[in-house]
């Protein structure tokens, strides 16, 4: 197998969507995935403002729009060197709430408290400085729990398996075919378009393909047709929230997945965020984005004068669909 | 009631989309759905091997293929009057199996089947005049059936109902809103997408909207997220078979949509097609249609390069899921 052959001995590099938000220089740099797959761009984002925009604006999401969040917060603490304790708690406070606007079902609020946690456990001087340290500790650890699932999603693999995934989950699907191809399994893939947006289409396919993984794209509409021809052995999603009841909030669409999958037995994964400890999933607020996403292209009406739109940007899949969770 | 007041007492014309395939000074006119809704332009048609065109790159649809395909058969016979009757059958069966050859899921064959069933029950002369007057008062028959079944649908109604339809069902949805405003009641429509040819929203919303009725244009994938809040009352959908055991046949993403209607206890009614007499709705061919027409976009690429694309025109909703048929 050239592809086994090629993955081992040197480590290759993280995909591009893997790692989309970095600091350098000061400024906070953004890969834009609006205009993947046919421009590789960085946004260079200087303040709080211009990073809520590159939310709002989905120029990142998913991991990216984490990493933002806690870049954004670095930033503060190297701005906020000299300042006292009070005038830093302001600031990450402020800021955390400017992000927490962009996007509602996103659990922004929960990193400014983590935040704050840090904060009440930081002891001594230099509090910014420190703060700052204890970020990038929990990146790097955030970073190294996504290499080690991974490595538990890889094993749950057979060779020859055909994966169907929704949307992107930033360059963690590509680290798993990887991975499998380490422990001697090729495993192909099924990639739905992710209307309004076509992330399935633009990012997911576009990485996969430039790993040289077999990858087949389909209409949203299309997966109960695959999926009772016998062609896909695994789903594989990721999520925006996971609720303490075991509900799971990702991509709209993500639900009509599932429920076809549950119908003809095919095993539902989901590679989910820290479980959260709230009461009901149905206390999550769904975010609906404007429309005009979904009633133009690329600024061009493809809808007739007068037709209103609905745009709800995520949905909830009930626990009762879902064979088995990946925790970061 | 303004548009109640308005349907009342004068016959409207019908839909454009419920006539879009007729004859005139021997030439077929053939409304060009793919141009729709921003051109209203009729191609003409002049022989079998035209007509086969038109289908093939989907000009025309649903009942325009129906209309077409018994056009083309009355054209033979218009030709061939004086020829004896053995041209006129070996025409009509080539022109059958050419037709038969553009859609494999469409059920062509049994029309031409029907047409040699008339020709068996014909007597005397002019055989040819009394064919083609045998297929005139069928189409007749079969659009006065499809106004009996728009009442009988909108029976099934209530005031306020939100009904969620894929795809298009030629001008059919619009007559059922007309009625169910005769009946005093104000219907609304969700109306998918429909990927990748979007003949929801070019058509489908394009069509009510211009009726006067309410429509909300949704993503293929958000029809779970839809149906989960609460804002859809019906589905109703069309089909292209209508199997023995109870199955439909209709365009892809129908057996998603009436999985997620089950899951939530919302009626789902499919306006079929006459019964056929097939053991298996497994026996019927689900096309699979050129992956380009998914991975471009008004021919500009919207996908990565190397990448497959998976393109079922249809797929099989299984009697369990059916509330209620309304067969012609």
């Amino acid at each position: 197998m050239r592809e086994k052959k090629k993955t081992r001995g040197k480590e290759l590099p993280l995909p591009l969507l893997a790692n989309p938000v970095f600091l350098k220089r000061g400024l906070i740099h953004i890969l834009d995935e609006t205009e993947l797959p046919f421009k590789v761009k960085f946004i260079k984002v200087k303040d709080i403002e211009e990073g809520a925009w590159a939310i709002r604006t989905m120029k990142t999401r998913a991991f990216g729009q984490v990493l933002l969040f806690y870049y954004c917060m670095i930033v503060i603490c190297q701005r906020l060197r000299k300042e006292g304790e009070e005038n830093l708690r302001k600031a990450l406070r402020e800021a955390g709430q400017t992000l927490e606007k962009t996007r509602p079902t996103f659990p922004f609020k929960s990193f400014r408290e983590t935040i704050f946690q840090w904060l009440e456990e930081i002891e001594g001087e230099d509090i910014a400085q420190r703060l700052e340290a204890r970020i990038y500790l929990f990146l790097e650890e955030m970073k190294a729990k996504r290499l080690t699932r991974v490595k538990k999603v890889a094993f749950c693999l057979d060779d020859r398996d055909t994966i169907l995934t929704h949307c992107n989950v930033s360059g963690e699907m590509v680290l798993i075919g990887r991975e499998a191809r380490i422990q001697g399994k090729e495993v192909s893939f099924f990639v739905t378009e992710t209307r309004p947006y076509f992330q399935g289409s633009r990012l997911t396919c576009w990485e996969l393909k430039e790993e040289g993984f077999s990858v087949t794209l389909l209409a949203d509409n299309a997966v109960a047709q695959a999926i009772s021809q016998g062609l896909v052995d695994k789903v594989i999603v990721g999520s925006d929230r996971y609720t303490k009841e075991g509900d799971l909030v990702n991509k709209v669409g993500t639900y009509q997945i599932a429920l076809v999958a549950k119908e003809f037995g095919v095993p539902f994964y989901g590679l989910v965020q820290p479980q959260e400890n709230l009461p009901s999933s149905s206390l999550i607020p769904i975010e609906e984005r404007d429309p005009q996403e979904l009633l133009t292209l690329k600024g061009k009406k493809i809808y007739p004068e007068g037709v209103q739109g609905f745009y709800p940007a995520f949905d909830i899949t009930p626990k009762a669909l879902i064979t088995k969770v990946f925790p970061l």
